[in-house]
């Protein structure tokens, strides 16, 4: 991940956490005392976004030394230590909250990531997550993704193609849609079609698109679908999946399934920040 | 909520979202083209932040008109519909998924908030969000607390002093460290000590504080420790307090109830948008 | 206070007062010269903001050395070396006029603080400022206050309640307003009233808010009024209170003046810069 | 003045100032209740800045409607109604503070200027302020100057060049700083010298420099030092002058008269909001 | 294109140009002086970046009403009317040059781009830009481009792979370096892979590349190149092609031509701009 | 130069050619591959903005050692390294594209002004840049041009007043202009005005003006015109000066000679990264 997003996103958090300064610590210990602490897994997990830590104290006090003990992308069980980070005090404990709102953030995302990878236990199929992010957050919540082992889909409106139902509408025909992005958009430019049956997966077949996606398809309505498409197109599932169900998708024959709650639904993996 | 913050984050979302355009949308729809699109709940809940309906169009294109048929706080059932919007349909679909990504997680917010206090079902507990914020969303996740019939906890390091455990081993006491803080803080600022037994909250009542913490008691403890503390002192009870428990803290003397999982591991509240 | 604000109020000034580059230093001087220089009092003063020095530096060249001789609170004589700096004389002279029209402004403030203070005589009477600070610089001019021996007043309109003349009318009476209010804010946040006799001294009383400012009140009111005002309750005076009178409100029984000429009109303590 | 840094410290001192809302606001009025209310001058003096009103309530609420009785450079009298204001109460109060805080600076400035201008009651002098402003300010306060019958010095340190001191011994002469800084700026940048003495402003004179500056020299010094000074040569005079003084210099020769002060410390001029 | 895109870089082109404000215009003009202009071709060429003139006119005073009379990728002749505009002089004086450097930049781009389409003559290949474009003035750049005719290449690092040199040689080879990419990125995203000789056409085609870049390639060396590459593979050739020789590009084989100096080195289109 | 712009549009121009990452070099290196790298001139020319290598790096990976070989203002030929890179290979290659289109365009400028002052071969004519400049990009081109030998014209519209057609249209006549302005700007702004013929420049002089700028007159025109001209005036020449005409401008008896084409029409100077 490009280190200036994160950088930006830690200058905004700590200027929305602090405010004009930390009362009580700043009450308490004067500027020249110095500790040590450590960050600690409270759950078993997947972790990501451990660049924080110094990204964090670099704003806030650059004598602050970090060593982690642990890299994104890595599983911790109930009690790891994660890092030990030893500086003044005010800014090991000003920059606490911001550090564990993100890491715990994104190793909730890199966790369940990684569970849903398990569940699914398919090595043909690449789980992808969706658009579907939290304002402001979408690259950091993108790469978590890869930390458990997901892979990402369209970053933007900008990078890839997907013609929807309103845009089938308003085209006239899927061919007649696919022909008009065609005539605009560049040659590095993947097409995708979201499609809700049959006739329109074989039309996309016919318009030549990159990839097709069939929305809300349950196991065998996707094997039967993925019969009828040609090798050389890839298939996406996306909707309705869930972890209860996602093993049902094994062997389906789909390249790629999607899905938005990785992001849009996270939940934080408990981790802790002690001084010692 | 102070709008302008919710400006700057649906900015960024934009910017973060569109990139240099949305190549659908723009390759088949043109510059004239309008109609007409339906915000509808696919899910019972309790709604938070529509506003960001209009402030998105409003930067995207301020042609777009939009009625409101619910507003904030209000509670929805599956298939109500939320708001109705006309305009330039290059606007409508490229405004779309920066709104739904910001209503679902907020009326998530609501929702959850919203059912934690019928759970609990005691006028005489205020629930709370904490500092477990995502970077960057704070502003609207606390607005979207009070949507859900809860009530915000401190804003920032800055208004309001928490005397946690690292704070009170520095000082050397509950009673040295309340010291310390008056002798900085304004008038206008409270405060409040983390304890985690009946000493420390005999210390913390001897200090004279405005609120204290119980931290991860169980109901019966709550009530024990109440009972030791004055009339004029707010008694705060957070930690391990989940959906599945937090009937039995009904009616255990506490006036407040702090909950970071209302904004840390929030399910959005599921919404979707169509054209007509 | 926060370094960040700190550092975001310099960054802005050097854009402001650099432009594209300081003409005259950069034709005389080469890249490479160094010297060193001298920041002196040249007035006897309180200091405040003696870090921007460093951190206006280190945005422009961080070869840069800085010696602070005083720190922030210091009493200073005509006369007294404040700091020394080393390095390339084109950071040293171009950083120059930021760098002392911010601690002139910042000591300025804490020297009329502190002035007040002594005037008053009375450590039972806190001195805060106000919310009558200039645009984009309160978390400088609050901390100013503070080197000078006061404490802040509120930050934002977020972090405490002001019911003031125009809310008491818009919601019926002290009462009425205090129980909105209270319906709405979470439990870190103090109340305080604005009054303007005694029926509403008592009033405010009765709705037991935690602060009653007494508005433009001379001593003997104030000393009268706070007779009916039980312990517990806070007693803020504001309002026509200068250097002239302070002394006045000398064991007036207030807990609080509040000025806000402290911050809204300030003279600058005079510092000079120059080459050895 | 260019409005679009009015704009942009105006949003800043919003942001700084209701941080996530105004709570006492915000809790007393719905979002429906409308009023009006009233900007009236509580002491004589000259306005400036009273475009910052409309400007503050576009921010907030563009529904408020701005009358201006008054404009910039405007003199009041003590009871002058400057401005009304209507539309919803929220944005009325919520925006008050900012405004107040910007025009009574502003006219804090414009009237310090005025009666400057008044006191020296020569025409063939002008007052300018210098770059001893507040960081952030400068464009604001320097319009200010204007609007009390000054002019404005250098805006930065790239349009104009100023040779003082610490130039002159590192260049080695006058003559020789203003050759190394011809040899460098473009054709449309005037040269002025600080000078100390007669023997430099003879060699400031022999180097064909714009404009003479006279450092911290009494009536008499100036009027001698003007004797040897040709016609074309621009003379100013700066260095403790106060309004004290300012008279005795009325008639010395010099062109152009600097004050710090009018920008460093300033003054506030009383002006109040009131619902009606 | 994104009209945000277009607004900040405005908003920052106005901020460098205007600086405190327009001293000549403001000082000639009352604030009420109204006045009508007109933008006029003063060079045969392609039109590109018309919005520009609205938009900075919103900025600068929101009275001013602009008539576009072409729009973007329009061809004009020399003496061709563009646009007229009416309202305050001030404003249209002062955001003249903004605009006029805005589309005399973005005319010039669509006027080559148009050039190079029709020297070409030939509509199976496209005409691309690159990445070697201005800071900050990429997405103008290269909407630019699509209005005189080009495709745009990829955005940024982020929405496609192109494999060089220094990646074949550290991957060990085309087909390891693809394989490592494969294993990385989603499946919205293209590879590409630029090559310098047949055998790394042929490894590249047996990598099962989307598209194969043929650098420094005479049209010969392309025609001979394209003829081992199979049908579905895109073919680009960049490198050395000029208005010059690109017409013995027509009926190549390949699929893209794509042109550095598009943007890098670009002839303004001279516009004016004439009050009438 | 001010280091605060270039790091401005440096930390934009990285964020636009990154966006979420650089997907081929993170695929292919990892963190800890290092390399070195040098940048090579693949053209005759002069350069300019070598700083931006090393601010490059610092915003990417403070890690990265940068010698420079050559200095802004050198001249170089086809072959000639520039600079040698050792670091991290993920940053040398993705800081790569930032780097080379900013030096390269300035590198253009200066080697255009370069040619352009030897062409003209006076040492009495300064050639100056213009207003017309790349919007965001105006410090970075106006300090290109003093790599190549050039001065700068204003600033912006607030260091200087240029008197054109429009104005005196509006004031009535020349003079009536210059009192306008003199009436409102301060002592070190100087007042230009563009004349187009010879009534114009007699009453320009007699307004007293500080530079007359003769507009598209030819060199038998401008001796005309300077001949009436008094010593003192500054005569600038502006408008179809080309490389193919300047030559014949040298001995005409102009100060200064302004070309809008050297920043608004640039051809980039080619410049080459290569990993060792």
């Amino acid at each position: 991940m490009n280190k200036l997003w994160f950088q930006k996103i830690i200058r905004k958090a700590l200027e929305e956490d602090l405010g004009m300064g930390d009362l009580t610590t700043n009450s308490i210990f004067t500027k020249d005392t110095s500790s040590a602490g450590t960050f600690t897994a409270k759950n078993d997990g997947v972790l990501s976004g451990l660049d924080c830590i110094s990204l964090v104290y670099e704003e806030l006090d650059d004598s602050v030394s970090v060593e982690l003990l642990k890299k994104d992308g890595d599983s911790v069980s109930k009690g790891d230590i994660i890092a030990t980070v030893k500086g003044p005090v005010r800014a090991l404990l000003s920059g606490e909250r911001v550090i564990l709102n993100l890491i715990q953030h994104m190793s909730g995302i890199a966790t369940s990531t990684n569970e849903v990878v398990s569940l699914l236990d398919d090595d043909s199929i690449t789980i992808t997550d969706t658009r579907k992010t939290l304002p402001g957050l979408r690259a950091l919540q993108k790469y978590a993704v890869t930390c458990g082992g997901g892979k990402n889909h369209r970053f933007r409106l900008d990078d890839g193609v997907m013609i929807k139902d309103n845009h089938i509408k308003a085209a006239g025909s899927i061919s007649k849609a696919v022909e008009m992005v065609r005539a605009k958009v560049g040659h590095l430019v993947k097409i995708e079609v979201e499609t809700e049956n049959k006739d329109q997966v074989l039309e996309a077949v016919d318009s030549g698109v990159d990839v097709i996606m069939l929305d809300n398809r349950n196991p065998s309505e996707v094997k039967e679908f993925v019969s009828v498409i040609p090798d050389g197109i890839i298939v996406e599932v996306s909707g309705g999946i869930t972890p209860e169900n996602i093993a049902y998708y094994k062997g389906c024959g789909a390249h790629v399934i999607s899905l938005g709650w990785l992001t849009h639904s996270v939940n934080a993996l408990d981790i802790s920040f002690n001084l010692n």
